[in-house]
């Protein structure tokens, strides 16, 4: 079976590189220098100790065709709108679409998609991608996966094949699945990103715990989640699995990329406007990242 | 006329030398060493390309006696304390205090002070402590006093005698006087001191200009100030007069040193609690702050 994976970031790679033990993937990127790089070294992945190398195909973007049977879209959530616009120009309709962006604000462009069927997913892996070709495999975890619109039975076809390689976890509620991952990102990110420490700082320290528990209580307030007390041991079970971890928004800042402050907070800030709710914290955090994201600009 | 000085961190190190060139002043230091440095080289002063020694006396701070005619308290909020228990044993009681701590934490204090005469102030100048008894004065100003308790008649006659070197501005109620330079210290200090960036950064940045609005809007909601957009003028030029400079808190935070976070969100948050008001933004902050003096101890 031929697998597309558009975007080659640290979760484009990771996919790739298990991915095409099992399938043919070919991944496309956003420039034709590293669908050289790639075409020439393969995928390196690093996990420990161990390194291999997987044999996969790249193509620039500009030139992807939707041929593949399954379409795995791997790029930031402010990348996808350009991705679907090159989605309406396609020659055939991509028939199985899965979606693995942070946050839920990207729920909504999902809609305009024509896929038969269309799949959610949030990736509990650590990843790192080191070069062009190249990520680090450095937290082992799972993938929960779900059915957002269609059939369910081509998902867990994908998902038997690769979990033999690569472990795929099925969940029936998307909408619970997302907003998990949302609560998590939401708590870690941004705090990890503004102070600059690791996820397990924030659970070590008991004054950065209390502005976790904080941040809790208005988050679970936007969600309108019943009984917050069930989900608070999920949240902090992340934080300790990913302790010695940097967090993607504290990366992106480092690396002076544009953080997923809009997909993560901006679509909890969304919600709680149209409740009438006031998110005093998140609208604090959301403003002091975009002011280090500016910050970044100005400097470099 | 004889001055004491409790503290000779970079405020009372500045006070120290252009107040020698009236009164005969006596520093009282933490250490032995400092006092005797002092003794040793004087207090220089380093202002702009000028440099100029002043000849000031300095004692450790267990020799007080509280003989001099005035004495001004220039120790931080949190080391007060300590300094009253100290006060409760001298063999006379000093007539004339006067107190630059930031924050209105220390005004309950005060009510335990037996002298006849208390005075606050606050402080506008910009000053570094560069060595034991080196102090920069880089940001020249004024400094702001007020009667609290006693006789105003002593305050005019001391900033009069001392108006000649080093400028001073009597306020009539200083409770306004304060609450202005908590409504500044609580906005600048703790925003810089996470973002590790100078005022200026605060007004420059237009997210970070947000953030300074909505917290501006608790702490006058906290204050029950009448009219906050009249205040929001002198907030902002206290900004603009400081942009090149780093805040206290930073410079704590760099330093390694406890800050005086308690003295500044502390208050404020006290003071909403006692309101039934929940100061969503500004315990944000304080915890954040708080983690970051905690993660400084750990690491050091």
């Amino acid at each position: 079976m031929k697998v597309g994976i558009i975007g080659a970031g640290s979760i484009g790679l990771l996919f790739a590189a298990y991915l095409s033990r099992v399938f043919d993937v070919t991944v496309y990127t956003r420039s034709q220098e590293q669908a050289a790089e790639i075409n020439q070294n393969g995928v390196l992945l690093l996990n420990g100790m161990d390194k291999a190398v997987a044999k996969v195909g790249a193509l620039s973007i500009t030139d992807w065709q939707g041929l593949e049977d399954f379409t795995i879209i791997a790029v930031k959530q402010y990348q996808l709108v350009s991705i679907i616009e090159r989605f309406d120009q396609l020659p055939s309709v991509p028939k199985n679409l899965f979606f693995l962006q942070n946050g839920m604000g990207h729920l909504k462009l999902l809609n305009q998609m024509k896929a038969a069927n269309l799949f959610v997913g949030s990736v509990e892996h650590g990843a790192l991608r080191e070069n062009s070709y190249t990520v680090r495999h450095n937290g082992e975890s799972t993938t929960n996966v779900a059915v957002y619109k269609g059939d369910s039975g081509v998902l867990q076809w994908f998902t038997t094949a690769v979990s033999r390689v690569f472990p795929m976890t099925i969940k029936d509620d998307y909408l619970a699945m997302l907003e998990k991952k949302l609560i998590a990102n939401a708590m870690i990110n941004p705090l990890t990103a503004i102070l600059r420490v690791n996820n397990g700082a924030l659970l070590e320290n008991p004054f950065y715990y209390k502005v976790l528990q904080s941040l809790y209580r208005e988050i679970t307030f936007i969600l309108n989640i019943e009984n917050p007390e069930n989900c608070w041991e999920q949240v902090i079970t992340i934080c300790q699995k990913t302790a010695a971890n940097r967090s993607s928004m504290l990366k992106d800042i480092e690396a002076r990329r544009p953080t997923e402050v809009d997909a993560i907070l901006g679509y909890l800030i969304e919600e709680a406007n149209k409740q009438g709710k006031t998110p005093f914290q998140l609208e604090t955090l959301y403003y002091l990242i975009k002011g280090i994201e500016r910050q970044g600009e100005v400097i470099s």
